[in-house]
């Protein structure tokens, strides 16, 4: 029998995850490998809400084949009955021998009791293979599981300078066409898709998935005191609108009328609506991924308050000089406590740059290094 | 006979030519290949000045094969006695057949008669083979000679939101070491670098070549009231410091008494020393390669005069916020009149990205486009 090493098989099953193209939420996108005789004899990959999960669509794949197979999934599979039956309970009548789990399912009815009932039946269970990689995979879903916050995804098309913007307002065409593509590919994944109202006024954006296959996300506008025009090409029945919760029925009244769904919320000091409150009634929505698409001072808000988890950034080969700034946040005293983007990657798309990556937010100050 | 298109070998040529480590200046940095039957039999690149060019180099190689051979030059060999003689009299003497080149020497000595004097010899002559290519490698010569004045390379290291240094002026350090190896191998390859004062004062940098192999360039200051300490670790006697002509000797004497060159230089409306003549004169001291290390106002000021011919921007995965902008210079109204970056590559060094890409500066306001 030749056999390739459990990180390969892993390696497999959350690329089939990462290019899944369908929303997942509010599960998990998980992928799922069956091998037997060092051979894939089934893939799958979680289906929309609802329907099955990867370990299901996998062992389907594999039909009588799987007697005797390892499985490779990258989160644990679940213990519990909910749209649909406990997946563990499947693999173990399908007859497979060993399990390998990136990372456990941090819902509090799995975390690891999926894994005990596995072995409570004979089969060897192998946690933690390519860790890092599930775990950066699955991201989005842990932090809703343990903080009921939306993942939140800061997407910007800049120039090489940073700029998303000329003074006046100008953004049209800052990257090509095929960034634009790309991240309306990128709607099609996520839940919700949020701007504030100086981009819904300026641009006056759609939102919706049209250069890419998928559905339309949920619209989100930040609009604290209702001043968005009700003719604005996001409004709509599948739009949300956070506004302040002391304004008058009748100044609401008019986005009311778009079939705009009002989440009325309470203001911060600085007049604008609280933005902790805001991720707990989208999270309450099952937005589970939201993506942030400007403009600077949404971004400064995310960034300041430290909610946002990605960077999705379009980088054009131009110099704008001092435009409006992507991040016009306050610069912290050293280079050492600048904002980290680590798990990069970096990608061509058309004349641009793609650049993706986790935020880290630096939390000390070193000390001051010789010059 | 198999043949390999002209291409094929000018592409090597080229690749000969960009790879060379050392300084040709005031020379351009000339690639050769000689091939017979197909196959290449002589390589040469311009050697330091006053030493062989490169045909020569490949000559010497290919030795009594030369006799019915190609060659392959990114520019048109000379036809004059200069410190060496001219390459047109021992291409013939080898018994070179045919002869194929990227662009016309701009030397008025020279212009197109290197290739009439090849031709009245009998020698096929092809030109403009990979022109687009080699006119970009020749650029900095085509420009020293045409204008009388440097190429001008901007060199920053920057956070991914344009950002150099914090508002107080920590730059320490935004790229990884890898970045400012390849920086150092970039100084090996100029003839001059040059910083503004603030910058000189803030980072007291040396700006000789100590993370790569190579020769120190010319350091130049920009200061036009004579501000920096003596002390200054990039004073010296390969030094050169661009001041204002209306400074008394007194308020001179200190930098001289280091062994830098001053140059007085008339100020501008703003000030500053007029930059054209600072590029007038460094021209005249045989600079033909300027890279230009910052800090933003002094790389503002060669944007805005249109100065810049080439970009070196080195990206590091941070977020800085508002701190010092690498391009401090007032946006233009539409994104159409951005600077574009042309002939790009854009490279992965360390942690960080390097682009590298020619200037180029947008003339005229396009008309708006729909929303």
């Amino acid at each position: 029998m030749t056999r390739q090493s459990d990180e390969h098989f892993m390696g497999r099953a959350i690329e089939l995850a990462k290019t899944a193209k369908h929303r997942t939420s509010p599960n998990p996108t998980v992928g799922c490998v069956i091998v037997a005789n060092g051979v894939v004899i089934g893939e799958g990959v979680t289906q929309p809400h609802g329907h099955a999960h990867a370990e299901i669509m996998a062992l389907q794949e594999a039909g009588p084949a799987a007697r005797g197979a390892q499985m490779y999934v990258t989160m644990e599979p679940c213990c519990h009955q909910g749209r649909t039956g406990p997946c563990t309970e499947a693999i173990i009548k399908a007859g497979i021998v060993h399990v390998c789990v990136g990372v456990i399912d941090p819902n509090p009815l799995v975390d690891g009791q999926g894994l005990v009932i596995l072995e409570n039946a004979g089969i060897t269970v192998r946690r933690g293979v390519l860790p890092v990689e599930c775990q950066w995979h699955h991201a989005p879903f842990e932090k809703f599981i343990r903080k009921r916050h939306p993942w939140v995804i800061l997407k910007a098309a800049t120039t090489l300078d940073g700029q998303i913007a000329t003074r006046s307002g100008d953004s049209k065409w800052i990257t090509s066409e095929a960034a634009r593509m790309d991240a309306h590919k990128l709607r099609a994944e996520v839940d919700g898709v949020l701007v504030g109202v100086e981009t819904a006024r300026l641009d006056n954006p759609k939102l919706t998935v049209r250069l890419a296959q998928g559905d339309d996300p949920v619209r989100i506008l930040m609009d604290s005191n209702a001043s968005i025009s009700p003719d604005a090409h996001l409004l709509g029945s599948d739009a949300m609108v956070c506004v302040a919760d002391d304004l008058s029925d009748e100044v609401l009244e008019p986005i009311e009328a778009t079939g705009a769904e009002l989440i009325r919320l309470p203001r911060a000091d600085n007049g604008r609506i609280q933005l902790d409150s805001a991720l707990d009634a989208l999270a309450a929505r099952g937005i589970v991924k939201l993506l942030v698409e400007g403009g600077g001072q949404v971004h400064k808000s995310f960034l300041d308050a430290r909610y946002a988890d990605e960077l999705c950034l379009y980088v054009a080969p131009k110099i704008l000089g001092q435009g409006r700034a992507a991040f016009p946040f306050d610069a912290p005293e050293t280079i050492a406590d600048a904002i980290q983007i680590e798990m990069i990657s970096v990608d061509p798309v058309g004349d641009d740059i793609r650049y993706r990556g986790a935020i880290r937010y630096v939390d000390v100050s070193s000390s001051t290094e010789p010059t």
